[in-house]
């Protein structure tokens, strides 16, 4: 069976070596190339096997049906013209080109795959979501689109990630004895980057709500969990019927009568949702629990399924099992 | 210098060994007696010695100036009594005898010290606050005593606590391996049993607020951090302002400018605390965040504030450094 | 296609549930039945779905064309009989029937598939090596058959283990707050029964060595390394050539330039392996450095190798990305 | 009281850092100046207080009555002889003065407090022992002195030390997502530069023994177990008696019936020992397992014991509970 080719640009990072394993496991895919800048001491292997990276300056952008760029935020958005100029599909997952970002030249469908799977199929260039918004999201989507979000409300999400969301950057406060036994809050007063994303994707799904996100870092390597406290219209008579029905059939998303937590996802493109009326508060409130694998669902994973789409693909190719 | 006899009920659990670390450290205190029930594989050493546990049955309440009980919920107030009985003044960390906690026959002082010192001073008997409360507590007191809670508004607690919070319970899900690489909420729906403590603390400082409280299982050892998102009635100018005030010259609380983390705190009997405005939400609302060690001003430490007091010892003795 | 219907006894445990997630992927077995004691707290769920255990006495073993057992040692071997006689072949995991464990009524073969593949795929049963002496015996090995190891010399085997190897057991000093930041020896004294099991298995080899062994508790999940000191009678010109001449076309042994570590191998049945000449010491040595993820090559992965060739099919099958 | 005036070069590393702390708590010392290269990111704080560094061009050496140098190998010996000619004594915590590092100027005592008590108390500069050289060494020199150590024998020491033993340094392989969940052994082949510091000390001790060295890579913040296979010319009838015999009365070093691990030693400037004869194999031989808290008794706490003889103070002042 012939294979269509894909390139990685930003290859040697936490999200480009995931990328590189899931298109090394992907029936339908082979890599064209894959890129990063050189990092002494980068240990880059892919399903055991080394790989070498070029300089992306000398990446055959043309030669890619597709190509996933997991370049930084800021040097991403040029690579994304350049490589569609080239006549290759892109999947950015930097914040370049996402709503919120600023104001990018000309948007493009943002792939928060269950919500916009449509606008995805069409279209040449996808934002992949954060990850942090794509946990988020995929929490509340169901209540905004039902309306059941109380207008003028504050829904407050607090969030903690593995290290890895902070990228495979030798920074000081990321070795292990600093993180180690350790738990932190940071962005704090509602500064971190994801707001503005999470909040422009609400207002298009309809709701009108206040967020406050307070993301913390946690001493493991992957996952993500978001904890939700949102103010609903009524509470449902089944809380998790929201959920149930909005994904009803979605390969990727799990609805649990029990809280999900890391192990429940990380290294699976799921996400594992649960929800709960609040007691003893006066005004009525669910509790939105959502848990994923920031590499993979809020990452490289999410990355693929977009890529299926815009490649003609089955969405599921090379994400189960 | 003559000591002061002290013991401790059910001190071969997490809480229980730190009081008896505490009290071997103390320059004012001997230990009289330590019970615990065998427990096979129970690995009991303070500051590197060993210690001969007796059962409780066999211990010489009237021996002791004061008792501590490390005994578990439930278990703890019939040993309370008796040790009343036998003349000794006691600190009871079980959550028996706090506000919140049922009916209990007789009120006795609830010992957050810093917020109830006088009446911790003139008594008998105290109920040590729980580990969430502390924290939670400590960060909202200002704020609930200066009346700037918004009326009927929704407090969220989002916290994290090491796993000694659970205890030193061989529980399967407390294994290494399962605890290890996750993080987990835990009593969703705001059940866990520390909201009622804390609801009836803050309404007897005035505040008139509905709290969600969400704890979170962390994989490290030791540590609890509080993350609250509180709507006021307006910002304060200097948004550190009423923390700094309240608390001036309390030699245990540390008000930063800069996030806490758990590694600012473990091993000591702090609290350390920020606050932030939150940006671009209508309803002015503040964030704070709270670090505490839970085993230390979460448990033995502040029990320990609590015994000097009633004692007529410096409340600071056997604490600092 | 049809599926040979295997059961897997003991399946609640570590070793036991990786079992069960191996025949899940398995493109040619179904699971038949899986037995475990009730355990209150035991979370099981294989690929994300809960799985229903039976009573071992329920088990329909004659249904099974082949039983795994993961019993405990000691509680094993009248099982693996049991299931004999009703027609199934049979993979233990126990040490119940390995060398070195007493005098079994009845040798089997010992499948360390690599060394004993022949033996394997004649039997009926099959004792499955230990974590520690497969990670040790495919380092020994290579230099055991080849007359390599100085005749008397003492072999001296220093090997590390993810607390997985001490079983889903609710043992006070395998919690996370007992194991996390802490590195232990046991079993000193060269005590450890893998002990026997090892000198057994290598002296059928032909080596006349002593074994000294010590293993150690790390805090992680999954994993062993095996650091090898081997007295040699000569340093082959490459250090190298034992290993890669007799495990050429292995497909789940790793020969490497580089020191492995859990990483490389972990979740992955697989066992990395290089060595080095030892500079400054008088004697001939050799370091072996292996690593195995101990429930799979260790355990499970190599269960499933045997169980492959105990059924006629492709040794590899289910065990490859 | 007067306190006496000592510096730290080298003081926003790891050790620098305990060194600090150490300061901050010894009864008769005060801190003259603590220096530092400014480094993004560096968290300098000492028991809960920033601490200000200087450049080291700008201490006031001849201020201090003693400097402890914590500088990086290579570094730190220009600075030594600075301090010295500025009339302050000085403990060198690198390894550029110690025995086995090549040929220094003049040699100076080194620094295995127990082991060489009296030249450091007559000494103006004291090389202080590498971290894993102190577990080991402290292990088998009641065998070396008492000539118990077969002749010509190979001594196997397999050791693994926490992550703060490879410094405050942002290098990729020391992030937590590296180092968390592995464990890796470096230095191959004896090449560690420990081993030279080790031969040589053990030779002045008595020891014609060759070394085998292999250093682990831990998942933990501080601490090192070594484990020592060691062949003996007899096995004492009492296998703890050369230890407690050579070590009687030492205010540090804790010899044990039970393996010691990491948690019986971190944060407290302690060796613990204890040893075993080895069944089963035809030479005699003992098991040797120390541990030790590698930037308190491997560093810091070491210094300050060398500091203490220096200055004439009591050697253990400031170092105890």
């Amino acid at each position: 069976m012939h294979k269509l080719p894909v390139g990685v640009l930003g290859a040697s990072g936490y999200a480009g070596r995931e990328l590189l394993a899931l298109v090394a496991r992907h029936p339908a895919l082979a890599l064209a190339f894959a890129t990063a800048r050189t990092r002494e001491g980068a240990r880059a292997s892919v399903e055991g096997r080394p790989v070498t990276f070029a300089a992306a300056e000398q990446a055959p952008l043309g030669d890619a049906a597709l190509v996933f760029s997991a370049l930084p935020h800021g040097e991403s958005a040029p690579w994304v013209a350049r490589a569609e100029e080239a006549g290759a599909k892109v999947v950015d997952l930097s914040a370049d080109l996402r709503p919120g970002a600023g104001a990018p030249a000309k948007p493009v469908p943002y792939g928060l795959t269950e919500i916009a799977r449509d606008a995805v199929r069409g279209a040449r260039v996808v934002a992949n979501p954060g990850c942090y918004a794509t946990a988020s999201l995929l929490g509340l989507a169901p209540l905004a689109e039902g309306g059941l979000i109380t207008p003028g409300a504050t829904v407050t999400i607090n969030a903690a990630s593995g290290v890895t969301g902070a990228g495979f950057t030798p920074r000081p406060d990321l070795l292990f004895a600093e993180v180690a036994e350790d738990f932190r809050a940071y962005a704090l007063g509602n500064s971190h980057h994801h707001v503005a994303e999470m909040r422009a994707v609400l207002g298009t799904l309809g709701a009108d709500a206040d967020l406050v996100f307070t993301p913390h870092l946690l001493p493991v390597s992957r996952g993500i969990l978001a904890t939700i406290t949102v103010p609903v219209t009524a509470i449902p008579t089944d809380p998790l019927a929201p959920w149930r029905e909005r994904y009803a059939g979605e390969p990727f998303i799990e609805v649990a009568e029990e809280a999900p937590s890391l192990r429940d996802v990380v290294r699976r493109n799921a996400a594992r949702i649960t929800a709960r009326p609040l007691a003893g508060v006066r005004a009525p409130t669910l509790q939105v629990i959502v848990a994923i694998d920031n590499l993979v669902k809020g990452a490289a994973g999410q990355a693929m399924q977009n890529a299926n789409l815009l490649l003609g693909l089955d969405e599921t190719a090379g994400l189960l099992a």
